[in-house]
């Protein structure tokens, strides 16, 4: 059952690391939005192993075919479905933690939940499985480009281990976020992130980091009173993703040590209409957004695969060391961008479809 | 949409913070389980107004009425509702917010959305409307503990405004929690903290903090893989809760800043089970619980209204001042404190009832 | 699980024959809908007991109150939640029930789902449930009124155990329909019917019958393909009725010894507008509206509870003789009227907003 | 947001007629549940057109492919996605219904819900769409059979137009089904319904009628009060199937011409447990299965498509003749079903593991 996200955009996504293919079922996607191979390819090219020397090293072109829901070049309105088929894979990396579990990966609690794991790879718990959310992202955002021309999704990443970007979130434009292969948009900082990353990654160790993303110029009303309010539909989206530690929304944790005071986000009449003139906020307040730039930060930390040698159990409850194979990324945040501007268009579509619904205006 | 929370395990809340109550309407709870109102009303006297000096001063006693669903002090299987009454209403202190929009409050996002709201004491975005959700959790831990005996919820404030409190979250008791009106389990902590939150009340402002929770005993297995991961689950009931900014899931944030080698958690057998030597994953690996304990932080930001002056606009676009009257909270922490434990419970009696469903053995 | 309906206009019952009260909450209402008390009330009193000599005797007078979701008369957009007192409960008249299990009733089945059971005047599964259905009916259908102003939903008793009325149903008029007390607009058809049910419930046994409902003048385009196909969600919405074993669309059963050329509904342009020249569809192809009439049947079979002397068992598995007490309906069709016509404007509501949802036009 | 069906076992269709091909998606499939291609193969080609001289004879094999979820032959507890590709489309034989809407097909209201539509066969609307229902039955069965290892489920022809078969519903054996190509179990009625088919064919003309279905040794205890009774989720199932026109649950229709007292079924103790000696219920009582044989029947139209000309217009309004190109089933019985078969296996498999989840034993 946890295989589904979204109200009325709802997106289903299947498949393993090793096996078939991987791919996306979307529902609820209105019809008559354009939509290409193409489109959906750009983003999962962000997001595909081997796309730079401090990816994973796996040689996967992951070419999106969609099967069905979109006819001369647009979207019918009924169920779209994509498939990437699996080619790179090499079961026999895996062969020794079909029998040992890596520590913090869901091998142990795979096994725990049911009884059986696909251990190639890390069956469904492979970040592959993210194929799915990028493909129905870049659809999603169509969608949200049709009903609110202006709005833009970019997320980069702001810190990698202890080297934190000098980034204006305000200003921050996708192209500086793409100009490296780091997705950091502060070129000084993005130089020494990849340093330590390669450094990190030839003494078989991997690095955490924060990715973050602004939505600009949201429309104001998304988002539902008491459970679904825009930014714990958010912070699910990104606590989903896989290596995700911490969600902030807005000020974050750095509102635990502010007085109201300061924290309030005080109105006034700007460009005709009301905005704040702060946004600790990150556009959304009462779960509901104001039309402020919305921007979060996701902290996740290092990978769980490495190639140094640790200490862990065999299925049978043996000690065991574990040293691991297969070709892993030293630092997931590069390509977590694309993953999270992903799941942020899902979630803001999803809303943006639900405000129609209800809306009173006919 | 957005009153509903859970799958299986499901509450539906309702109501403002002026007119004629609030409450819950629960689904999916198994039969036979003992409830009583006195066991939910012991949950809500943690929650309601007034309960102490730091608290604000709306006089309600917020006595629960279950409608139907128990018969015989026993749960039925059939839906569950519950009933608090509105009491101490005053709707003439709100008259100048039905104009004014306080800063940071959901006053406007409710007007952006839907053209029309409740002026009267916040309406449905009162922190009353958690109300329901603790009547739910108060019934939510019943079940839990008929499926898990030994399992245990306990939440604390560990920090108000910049007092962090020293407490060790692996040896925390509910006794030192309850000690003191403000929930901190450090004694000379919560001195300080109440303190500060009297004098800064007396300033006419407020203060954050941070939340942190213990489920104690967990089984392993609970949670989904994909988008209905346990942390994205718990990640989402926080941020649902008014005026939470952050989630941490284990170590969270602090993940960014340490290794692979660091932060994995090696297998090791112990009392005759596998479990972890470190528990930086906070019980949680792959979106599934582990077995050992699960910790997450959340973050509070200082409350909006407060009765120190603030620039604002008037809904017709003109400039204002406002300082609000009402009883409001100088700080929601120490009542928040019953609010998280709530939100954990819905979310792991869910997930327990989801793993019932799926599990293989007849 | 079972007691929400809907994907956006969301209804969630609860509340048994005996104890505090039955109610609903409704939750994705678009806000700023007029809604009274009195237009509900006007609903629950064509539903209520004891409205005229064919229908049980109990005395309730349903008074309604809305406790939330609606503030000056207008609807908030939040969650709407209504409740009714039981008054005239007599425990004592079920006495024997709770160790008899009255044959085709519920008693045994929930005993043999939950292990317990509310015995006093059916619990949960009495009639008495679908007061929370027709409370929100009225309120969807105002909502449809909003969006469709030329929309009408009208149900009628069309058959009596053997007495079938002659009804024209592109011209019935809820005047005809009110004008009796079996709600029969074949005035001649109802005087016999009256006759009927009055002496089968002196005789101590009970009636079935049909109910057909008209809606007139819906939009094209509402329903979904595959699974929630328009008549889909009736036909659950109709079966989800206490008491009913069939549902037929359109032609219905008749349709299985037609031949598709006589079957198929030619299209032609008339007024301006596509239509179609017949409408054995029952205004529905392909699981979606075509703008004609939808009109579709239901069948329901006599009350199981009787007064007669029938055979059955006790809970410990004993012969035992039940001649049932309590007050009952001999024929349920006339209070049935009012419950089809509210789960159809659910149905009708819901897929009204869906369609809003995912319509291309911004 | 109406392409998935079931609470906890989800099912997700996608795909059209011509195009990339068809197929499905699994959520909440309990793992370790044997499961091959072959098994669902055999259902599948319980389904293929070109089965037989009175199938359409569109040449599809519908080889279905297990994409993700099954390992070494179990499920994985994770998502289950099979695909089945399309092979023999001829686009050019639907060109004219590109411009003309067929009468009672979807054309008309697919372009009136969308504003576009795939006219390549019908789109999402052709029964090709219930390949993934069909694949997704077998594993339901699975399951099924899993936790409940007595039970069947066998569906039948009962009636092609006017030829109604003679059928004791507590005896038909599936090989009797299948011993023929018009799946009758009456051998000689069989043979009158292929000859009328055959005939009806030749004439360009199609064919209504009824199929029956038997749940044998089915749990007591499935199936939930109010809105989720197990006969709603049965009827909205079947008359989600394309071409359905009615459903009856038991005595169905008949029931409207009987009194309570012949009606109810009374109980007795029988084999050790508590039976009823009569099932004009059908297996349901109050929504909830007693343990009884389930029993219902489905009303099916004559297909719409025909190859005899019709009167009908074009999109811009046009007055139009149509005679129907392409290759079409003359009678959808036989077809249909595997296809009720596989619904109600859906239905009772979510209901099992809803049943499940909420149980109070540990």
């Amino acid at each position: 059952m946890g295989n589904t996200f979204g109200q009325i955009f709802r997106v289903t996504t299947f498949g393993e690391s090793h096996g078939g293919g991987i791919g996306v079922v979307i529902d609820g996607c209105p019809p008559k939005i354009d939509v290409s191979e193409a489109e959906i390819q750009r983003e999962l090219d962000r997001r595909r192993p081997g796309q730079s020397k401090i990816a994973t090293q796996r040689k996967e072109e992951d070419r999106c075919e969609i099967l069905s829901g979109v006819f001369d070049g647009k979207t019918l309105g009924t169920s779209i479905s994509i498939l990437v088929r699996n080619k790179d894979t090499r079961p026999q990396d895996y062969a020794e933690i079909a029998t040992k579990f890596r520590p913090s990966h869901a091998d142990f609690t795979y096994e725990a939940k049911y009884g059986i794991r696909n251990w190639q790879g890390g069956g469904r718990a492979s970040a592959r499985e993210t194929i799915g959310r990028v493909a129905a992202g870049a659809i999603a955002r169509k969608v949200l480009q049709h009903f609110c021309p202006k709005i833009d999704i970019v997320a980069y990443v702001a810190q990698v281990y202890d080297l934190v970007a000098k980034i204006d979130n305000s200003k921050v434009q996708r192209a500086d976020v793409e100009a490296n292969i780091v997705r950091c948009p502060d070129a000084a900082a993005a130089k020494k992130m990849i340093s330590l990353i390669e450094k990190t990654r030839a003494a078989g160790d991997s690095l955490g980091g924060v990715v973050e993303c602004v939505v600009c110029n949201p429309p104001a009303g998304l988002g539902e009173p008491v459970f679904d309010k825009l930014e714990a539909d958010l912070a699910k989206a990104m606590l989903s993703l896989p290596a995700t530690k911490a969600f902030e929304i807005g000020s974050g944790v750095a509102a635990t040590r502010m007085r109201g005071s300061e924290h309030n986000d005080p109105f006034e009449m700007r460009g005709g209409r009301i905005r704040t003139s702060t946004n600790y906020s990150g556009g959304i307040q009462g779960g509901i957004s104001n039309g402020e730039d919305i921007y979060f930060r996701v902290a996740f930390k290092p990978p769980a695969t490495i190639a140094r040698e640790q200490q862990t159990v065999t299925a049978s409850g043996g000690r065991a060391k574990l040293a691991a194979l297969g070709r892993h990324d030293p630092c997931v945040l590069p390509r977590a961008v694309p993953m999270v501007e992903a799941m942020a268009a899902l979630v803001l579509c999803d809303h943006t479809l639900r405000q129609r619904a209800i809306s009173f205006h006919k």
